[in-house]
Order: C-alpha cells, then sequence, then structure tokens
C-alpha cells in the first residue's frame, strides 16, 4: 500500500469521525453509525431490493451468531483462521466466579475462565442458509434473501475495512447452472445497482486474503477459476488499487457437499450468491457525492427513497 | 417452573417453528426468523418509534459487538458472568495454523489456539452510549435512540429467551431528576404502546438473575430500590409468571461514574434508558392475537402499518 492511499484512507475516515457520520470507538474498524449514515444504508437497501423484486426470494433473518458446528462444517478455519470470531462464555461456580473477578480486578487475562460458547460470530450473512438446506431441495431450487452483520477480526485505520458489518445477499442453491446463471445475472444487476447510486464500478476478479502459506495456493485457485467476481468502486483516484462494495461468487459444491443438499433430481447442489456490503456502498456514496445528503444528485436520492 | 409452563412454552416454540415464523437452528435459543416475523418487528418498531417522536433522540446504531474495554468498565462480569459472549480470534502463523487446523481435523477443542480479541457481544443497546459520552453533557443532557442486537448465553427451549435478541432504547443522560423522570415517563408510555398491540400488561418491580451467592444479596438490593421496573405480559395464562417485554430501569451513577460522564454543572451524570425487547413483543403479539397476522386485529394492524 502506497503512503498516499494509506494517509487518503485515515483522511477520509477523520472527514466521516468529523462530520458525525461514524462514531468512534476505542477498537479500531468498530464505529458507532449516525442516524444519517442509517439513513443511507436503508435507502441503498432500497434500490437492492428493487432490483431483487422478480427474484421471488425467501426472506430469512438471522441473529449475527452462528451455531458453531455450522462453523466448523464449512472451511473458514482453514482459509481464514485469522478473521474468526468465537464467542466464549462462563459456566463455572461461585469458586470459579471468584477467580475470574479476582483476574479481572488484577488486570490479568479473566478469559482463562471461559470456555466455548456453541457459537460463533458470522464472517457471511449466507453461510446461515446452507444448514436449514439440508435434504432434497424443491423443484427448482432456492432463492433467499439475507441481511444481517458480519464479524471479520481485522482491525484497521481503513474506514472501508470495518470489523463488524452489513452484508445483504441474494442466495441461489439449485444445479450448476442454477448457481452460474445466478451470478452472471447479479454481476449486471449489481452494475446496475451501483450505477442508480451514481458510483461507477468494474468487475474484477477477486482475491480473497486466503490464511499463510496454503492460503496462496488457494487463492491462485480462486483466481484461475475466477469464481468470485467483485464490483470494485475506486475511492481515492483511478490509479489506486478500488474497494469491493458488491461480490458475486459461485461456490460450486462448497457448501452443498458438507451440508448435504441435493436437487430434486438428487445431484449435489451448487450455490451462489451475491452479497452488497451496506457500509461500504455508503462509504462510495459519500466519497463520490460529498458528506452532505442534501446535496447528493436528485435521480440518486429519489431511487434511495430519500 | 410448573411442568405445565415448561411444556406450554416448547408447545408454543414448536408452533411457531411448524409456521415457519422462527426457522430451528442447532443452537437452542437461535433462530431464524422469516420474512413475516420481521414485518411484525419492524412493525412493533413504528409503535415505538411514534411514542419516541417527541424526544428529538439523537439516533444511533452500533454493531453487535462493543470494546472489550468498555465491557470491564461496567460491572457486567461481576452481576451476570454466564450471560458473557467473549469474542475469541487466531493471531498465530503458519504453525500455530497447522496446529489449530489438526486439533480441528481430530474433533479437539481447537480454540485452544485462540486469543481474545478486542471485543465483546453486547448484553445490552445502551452499553455501547456511555464511552462516547465521556466528559461534560451538554445543557439539558442527552436523549440518545440506540437499537441492536444483543447477546445473553442462556440456552433455553423457552423461544421468549433468546441468545441473541433486539432491543430498541431510548436512553436518558443528565441529572439524577432528568434519570428519574424518563423512566417514569417511559412506564407509563411502554404501556401505552403495548395497549396499542393489544397487549394488556402490568409493570413489576425487576428480579434480574444475577449470578452466586454475592448475586442474591445483589437482586435483593435491586428489588429493594426498585429502580428497573419490567411491563409483563401473560403468554400462558394468568396463573403461571408473565414475559418480561419492556423494561424501564433507572441506573442513579452506575455508568456516570465509571464512564466520567457529568452534568453541564459538573456533577456525575445519572442515566435511565427505557428498553423495548422486540422479539419478546413479538411473541406476545403472536401469542394473544395468533400466528395468522392477516387476521389479527385491524386497530392493531393498523398502527402497526400492516
Amino acid at each position: 500500500m502506497t503512503v498516499t492511499l494509506e494517509s487518503a484512507r485515515e483522511a477520509f475516515r477523520d472527514q466521516l469521525l468529523d462530520a458525525g457520520l461514524l462514531v468512534r470507538t476505542q477498537v479500531d474498524g468498530l464505529y458507532g453509525r449516525s442516524g444519517v449514515f442509517e439513513d443511507v444504508v436503508d435507502g441503498i437497501d432500497r434500490v437492492v431490493v428493487a432490483a431483487g423484486a422478480d427474484q421471488g426470494a425467501r426472506r430469512l433473518r438471522f441473529p449475527p451468531v452462528l451455531p458453531r458446528t455450522v462453523f466448523e462444517r464449512t472451511d473458514y478455519l482453514a482459509s481464514f483462521p485469522n478473521l474468526t470470531g468465537s464467542v466464549h462464555t462462563f459456566v463455572g461456580n461461585d469458586k470459579d466466579h471468584a477467580r475470574l473477578l479476582s483476574l479481572h480486578e488484577t488486570g490479568a487475562d479473566w478469559t482463562a475462565e471461559l470456555v466455548p460458547s456453541e457459537v460463533v460470530l458470522i464472517p457471511a450473512a449466507c453461510h446461515q442458509v446452507y444448514p436449514t438446506l439440508t435434504g432434497t431441495l424443491p423443484e427448482g431450487g432456492e432463492i433467499l434473501d439475507v441481511y444481517s452483520y458480519c464479524f471479520r477480526h481485522e482491525p484497521a485505520a481503513d474506514p472501508a475495512r470495518m470489523q463488524a458489518f452489513r452484508m445483504h445477499e441474494y442466495v441461489r442453491v439449485g444445479t450448476p447452472d442454477d448457481a452460474l446463471a445466478h451470478r452472471e445475472m447479479w454481476i449486471a444487476r449489481g452494475l446496475d445497482v451501483l450505477g442508480t447510486l451514481g458510483l461507477p464500478a468494474t468487475p474484477e476478479v477477486a482475491n480473497d486474503p486466503f490464511f499463510g502459506r496454503a492460503g496462496r495456493l488457494l487463492a491462485h485457485n480462486q483466481r484461475d477459476a475466477a469464481l468470485k467476481i467483485e464490483l470494485v468502486v475506486h475511492l481515492y483516484g483511478e490509479d489506486e488499487p478500488g474497494t469491493a462494495v458488491v461480490s458475486a461468487n459461485c461456490h460450486q459444491d462448497h457448501f452443498g457437499t458438507p451440508f448435504e443438499i441435493r436437487t430434486a433430481d438428487g445431484e449435489t447442489a451448487h450455490s451462489a450468491c451475491v452479497g452488497f456490503g451496506m457500509e461500504r456502498i455508503a462509504l462510495a456514496l459519500f466519497r463520490h457525492h460529498g458528506l452532505d445528503v442534501d446535496a447528493w444528485p436528485a435521480d440518486v436520492r429519489s431511487a434511495m427513497g430519500l
């Protein structure tokens, strides 16, 4: 990363904080959002929902935590262990509690008294869906609409790299052709959504930050197969790397196999999803149209219902 | 708890699951919500927001995780250690990662390789607010509107005891009189909200489940001081204990002191909050008006904008 890009990101974050659109916490990448910021997120969502209106998607909403048993059936720990958020809790008795408090009071690591709970934070909204589909899909498969807060442990000053952020997804589960067609369609629709918002975007083959030595091979394979496409918006000029604000991803049987999902004709189901990164799209809007929402282009405001 | 009550709760949960309003996960107290369930939550929220419209509250939205340093400044670990959700992550190298994966593959406890992250799950929506107010309040104090997913580790078959649920709060921070008046006003307004929804409710002094031997004293003090009032709706008949769906709580200087919040005249700020338990109110509506939202009383549907 260039010094210029790094300082441009920090300057933008400081503008957002100074304008009160984001509220600082003591943790990098963790922010409060103002009412105006939330209105913008809701406005983006209206445009997303309009783009998906003909999908007949089954709307499901899940909390930001996922059963640990579900998490363990994905390969997230192999690919992104460093982004994981495992939830731990206290199950001891009075004596254990006294020890816990004594550790806390002396500034020691009180978490030594905790044990893993039954849940982890979700890294992506669609992970909640697959365990609910175990078995045989109806004829034609399923389209689902999910939207929730996700967590990725990557503290950063870059406002576009939040640790907790929202993702609205349309998920297709069906035949290999269904999954590929969903991804292709949503690359086009994603570009339309961003166009409606006045954000120039380009599709790029994704380059996920797989962990470690083994991860370099996984990243290489992902780029080679070109299964995941990101829609990228430039926040700091065309010469700097852009920010992925939407991703359209064909998972092949990556979830169908571990969650034992079959199509109506008995084959292992394939899946694909499009994910709209709500905070990142909001940041792109503030960057391209300015911090004063009232001064945004009339057609953008109108499409967002603002 | 009587066998009757326990089985009534489980029967109600099964009805909600069978109707597809809730979606089962592998963890007790963790559910997906259908689109209809979400429409009901949004409808409840319209009534809540209408009740708070004259408050001029500053709307702030926070993710479901809180800085660990903030959590450690409250006394939550002393009072409710068993409900805590501490978020842990992996910060190791390739060799540590290989060990993590080997533990996972052999079914051993892979979390031994994790370390505490900078965040914990939030137990109550308003905990995010206080650290942002450190310093001197403006004249007249502040009223804030916060709404987020909360986490409490208490797996249960009772659908009203979810591990992850939403709480919409109006928080008052100011003088002792401001705080007390806020709590009093919101007991009345909370009853109005529930009345509008067709839910008969009664205010009761709260009886929080403070942990352990020391907790019995804390619970006794809380009841004695009558600082926290809950609005209780009966879901299983008048003879069974009711379910607290709203709480109005005067914290005195419980947050003002650790977060060093002062009123304009230099005194330690007091605070109070009203919290609407969105899922619990939704469950009460399904219980009182039936599982078919279209058949609910017209005035209730109209007030909810359904």
